[in-house]
């Protein structure tokens, strides 16, 4: 057994990371080309520029640089919560009383309360910088727009959010919290855009998705001058700067003189999973070693383990480029039974080509009772209030350390811990007053979301 | 001008104390003893133990140690969110045009949001020590009561919280957040104490207050065996256990090469300031520097700047030892209007002693529109929402370097972040939708409070 190491690893603000890794870079078989969603064929950077930040187009499209200088401005933002903690899980190892090494790497530490303002603050730096005079976006559960409200707050950007109402509902106090960081925010699917109104229109009851939200963000900002559009996931730019996780994820286990044999991150879009395995998926695509990489996602919106690998909208709305990924058809609307995030259609291409190759090994889906469960275990031994979202990867890592219980394993786990829950007690109290209960997709269900697949012909 | 340090110092977990520092122990002129309610005659270390363990006992009548070695079990759970950060606020500092240099000790980086964990450990192991099965405490803005349900939930301990009832109705998710570590939470005044029942009766709109609260949880535990009181602030052994803040803070100022010109600290009950102070405190005890000392308080409960020295009950059911403290009156309630904590009509007796002596060099009441203002100018350039009650030290904070900006004084500022706002946006939403407002009591209001003062003889 490896010697006892400390609680936290923490490193210093010299060793936050100075480049991003660009996965794309080190994958022999790149993801396939997005296309165009009129004529088909693969987009041409320029094609971009109406909708993203030219940088930011161009490192969504940059499958060759293996790494990208991180601006000093972005990096000295980053020292304000930066670098995030590694954790060993001393306390739950022991409640469970498996042989495993737990660890897991907490990015919760700051306001915004998850990773998603690793992003956030390099998107806005670069639509700043070409002189972005307005930013809208989505947001589901509302970790990624209270971030980029954070972040436009810094820079002094208007920023309107588009939130998906379901959970605006349920989570009055995320949508105050960016009102607080002088964010606007509307319900989607609202009466501000053609989309939206569209889909009032044919269902006044819409809970809404993140397809949707996504649809009208794109359309208040999309084609007008000095305005741009900002995802937090599924983008391959946002996989780009979410692998400062992994590099000091990577640090801070040499410091521990370990190496994972297990790497568990939930997966909605992708973009905490594609950040925490960068270094060991360099390591595993340039051939020096194979960690096991699981995605977790709820059994309620399945997309890599129930979806179909696929031409597919990245909204609902059907305006966005075509992306090849894991997708349960843009028209696919997840249940409103399901709490927090986690709830979009489709998968990052990344990743989605990863696992479709067969670089991540296994994808598994969980249900919210059993992963709430798994919170409630974890807060108490090791006291921090888990995300609903980070929860899932909690549940799998707690499953595979009592696994190694029966076998006697002493496999090293790391996880992904990518947000606190503080904003989550709604969900918390409907799980502890027993009205929390679990939705799987039927089959019928599922085939009207791949009805929506457009209909692509070979390339 | 000095250099420039990094944003933040963090310290290892070798680094966080092992001591804790006894202020009491420093003093020359001792804080008057607790008296006996009934004979008003100093209390004798025995006379505590029906109400709290009686390690806890040992350490709040201990005027002569200066330090105190801390449990390797109650290190163990420090370094699980210990050391906390000192950031420097350099893009606040920019923003706001001053030549002062101002450092914050961050507290709020673990689940229950503020330093209060760090008693709250301590006060449960020492408890489970004695073989007690049964905890009882108040909660205000819901901080302590949270961070016990944390501490108790480690030990497998069973916790009933009375919360005064205005909190709990502003702050629903601070009740769940403690149900979801196991406590059972009760709002204050209750039907379940003769202390609730007697208010009740003669006030059944009663919005409570600590003091209220204090008395219900006593009455819950106290004499009864295996059954502990425990207290979140105002106790010798409080401030005690939080002397590690500032023993941390002192070392990492020492690494930017700082020494204090200013402390600033929020007051309620006094255990964040008299943390915050322990070791900047001893230095000017023991005449070796003279770092000027600020307590903030709101306004609306103004126990420094507008109350007695006086000797008083802790509660409002007159069941506690009487200690002598800066007072408002037992019988004092805060308005409803205020928002957060900072709530208590007392003031702990050792920050009292302090005050009188000199030694804390000035009290300021400020009004909470202008904290909230303070609060969200941080956030903006900080990137941290901050608590209300810390946002009382970043209103003066701000104040002292606007100052500095008129003079030119590069003072070097430092203040207490007690903690995080996530729980408290419905105060954030009262101030951004313009319906907060301030409230100072009236002298017709503060003599009603003085007139519950106890007639004690001179000693």
């Amino acid at each position: 057994m490896k010697k006892q190491g400390p609680y936290r690893v923490i490193l210093t603000e010299k060793e936050i990371p100075d480049h991003y890794l660009n996965i794309q870079g080190f994958m022999k078989e790149k993801p396939d080309p997005y296309l165009n969603p009129g004529a088909l064929k693969p987009v041409a950077l320029e094609e971009l520029f109406p909708v993203f930040a030219e940088e930011l187009c161009r490192q969504e499209m940059n499958v060759t640089d293996t790494y990208i200088e991180i601006p000093e401005e972005v990096r000295d933002y980053y020292k304000m919560y930066r670098p995030s903690p590694l954790i060993r899980a001393y306390n739950l190892e022991k409640a469970l009383g498996t042989p495993a090494r737990i660890y897991y790497k907490y990015e919760g530490q700051n306001t915004s309360g998850s990773h998603k303002l690793n992003s956030a603050i390099a998107q806005v730096y670069y639509s700043k910088k070409q002189g972005v005079k307005q930013l809208s976006t989505e947001t589901g559960a509302g970790q990624w727009g209270t971030a980029l409200a954070m972040a436009c707050a810094y820079y002094d950007m208007p920023l309107t959010v588009f939130m998906v109402k379901i959970s605006a509902e349920q989570k009055p106090y995320r949508k105050a919290i960016m009102e607080t960081y002088g964010a606007k925010v509307i319900s989607s699917p609202s009466q501000t855009t053609q989309v939206g109104r569209a889909i009032l229109a044919d269902d006044p009851d819409c809970t809404g998705s993140l397809g949707t939200a996504i649809s009208e963000a794109i359309e208040l900002t999309a084609g007008k001058p000095d305005a741009c559009y900002v995802l937090g996931s599924v983008l391959n730019q946002v996989l780009l700067h979410q692998s400062i996780i992994g590099q000091e994820l990577k640090l801070q286990m040499e410091a521990y003189d370990e190496y994972p044999d297990l790497v568990v991150g939930c997966a909605g879009g992708g973009s905490s999973l594609g950040g925490l395995m960068s270094e060991y998926m360099k390591d595993k695509l340039t051939g020096k070693a194979k960690p096991y990489f699981i995605a977790v996602e709820p059994a309620s919106c399945p997309s890599f383990t129930r979806g179909r690998y696929a031409y597919d909208f990245c909204d609902t709305g059907k305006v966005t480029p075509l992306a090849k990924m894991y997708t349960l058809g843009s028209g696919f609307m997840p249940s409103a039974i399901h709490a927090g995030g986690l709830r979009y259609h489709g998968m990052s291409p990344i990743l989605s080509k990863l696992y479709h190759d067969g670089f991540i090994d296994e994808a598994r889906g969980v249900n919210q009772t059993a992963v709430f469960e798994a919170a409630m275990q974890f807060a108490k031994h090791e006291a921090i209030l888990p995300a609903p979202e980070s929860s899932h990867a909690i549940r799998v890592a707690m499953d595979e350390a009592l696994k190694c219980k029966k076998t006697g394993e002493a496999k090293t786990i790391v996880f992904a811990l990518t947000g606190h829950g503080n904003f989550d007690m709604q969900a918390y109290m409907s799980y502890m007053d027993g009205s929390m209960t679990d939705y799987i997709p039927t089959d019928e269900e599922l085939e009207a979301g791949f009805a929506t697949l457009p209909k692509v012909p070979e390339l």
